[in-house]
């Protein structure tokens, strides 16, 4: 078992958190916040502490933290065991002052307050020691996902992409439920059409699925939706993505 | 049950001809295409002709052809019985010279080569006789859909936001998908962030899942995204929805 500090306290550490006190290759032995009163409630199984002077010995360091406080936290730590930081967006350089450095970065959208499963997820793994990888991969595992060896540059690309997909798949949906309230018309009229989208792009491939009148070059009806909409944030977008759409298929 | 004459051969077609021949309420005795060797296939099952001369006597004439051949096929029909079409952003007003007129869309992105389950499937209805509101509803249940009362002018606005949310949606994931080939970077390892985008979206709202750079306002990561990115349209399209994000979240 690889004995583990956690540090941080955003949505990824509360996953963790709970997922690393039931996992095998693990022994979470401490966890760090600048806002102890944040992880407090944790004190009964594990200790907690907001000091980091009083940062116990360990394997593996686990830094959940926002994306500028990693290089510093990494400082502080000062240690020749493994320091591991959980960022899409940023590079294992960025871990300065350390020997042993690697990345662990689950590709997933997490919430504090919702369950998440960690079955079949994707950890992104970089190490500066070939052993690491191995360590890593094997942590990945046993929390029930799959380890893929990803180098920083491609992870920053994968970390962009997610946000096309995720961040801004929600928003499109987002925008879909405020022009709906705008009409009366319940959000769950169009569940079964957002779950078939989905499932659909994710059967067939997205390059197989596009529908709709940007796609068979329906001019009418995209005069039509314009004509009805009079948000001009949202008409503009409706051009963008309509005019993106026929590039990409011609 | 309903005597029914079918008329078209596009996607929707296809998915009701294959439902509606195994409907309790439904007697489909006939399917019209101006194309007939793409309903041949269904001869042994199904009388089917390409000939409006030879088109039956029935109760309900279902019409599921592209929007702007609806009006002119109503007028070839020539009956005093039910003329329905089955489009979104189509006014019922469309349906010229027929004294009983009716609406029937199913809100859904169908595709000829995939099976769709009816099951839940939500029916906009609307009709210029009330009775005939009942009748498609008890069609619309039978066929394991829910029906909805739905006028014109809401139902184009529906279209809309169909198109907003299906259309754009794909094409958001073909982008994700492009970029990741680029990279050889296999589609599959996004598989659980898109399940996870779009059913913590229904679970809880899109309102209450956005996340990202641009929602916390992280100006760093933008600025690395939009340097990641070489095409000019996906940079357009990723300053655009992020303006749009921290427009609507601020």
């Amino acid at each position: 078992m690889t004995k583990t500090v956690l540090i941080g306290a955003g949505n990824l550490a509360f996953h963790f958190y709970k997922k690393l006190t039931n996992c095998n290759e693990v022994n979470l032995i401490q966890w760090y916040s600048r806002s102890v009163q944040k992880i407090n409630f944790a004190k009964k199984q594990i200790e907690v502490t907001d000091q980091f002077s009083q940062i116990k010995s360990a394997d593996l360091y686990l830094i959940c933290v926002s994306d500028d406080a990693i290089g510093s936290i990494c400082k502080k730590i000062n240690t020749t065991e493994m320091v591991v930081h959980c960022a899409g967006g940023v590079s294992i350089d960025q871990l300065k002052g350390t020997p042993r450095k690697g990345v662990f970065y689950p590709l997933q959208t997490f919430s504090k307050d919702q369950d998440l499963s960690f079955d079949q997820l994707p950890f992104c793994i970089e190490t500066t020691d070939p052993k690491d990888q191995i360590l890593l991969s094997n942590i990945a595992k046993a929390m029930g996902g799959i380890p893929y060896k990803v180098d920083s540059k491609t992870r920053a690309q994968m970390h962009m992409i997610a946000v096309l997909i995720n961040n801004f798949g929600n928003h499109l949906l987002y925008l879909g439920s405020k022009l709906l309230k705008e009409h009366d018309i319940p959000f769950e009229i169009f569940h079964p059409l957002i779950k078939e989208t989905y499932q659909k792009a994710l059967k067939s491939g997205p390059e197989n699925t596009q529908t709709g009148p940007a796609i068979r070059d329906d001019q009418k009806t995209i005069e039509k939706h314009l004509g009805l909409l009079s948000d001009e944030n949202i008409k503009k977008l409706y051009l963008n993505l309509t005019t993106s759409i026929q590039n990409n298929h011609e």
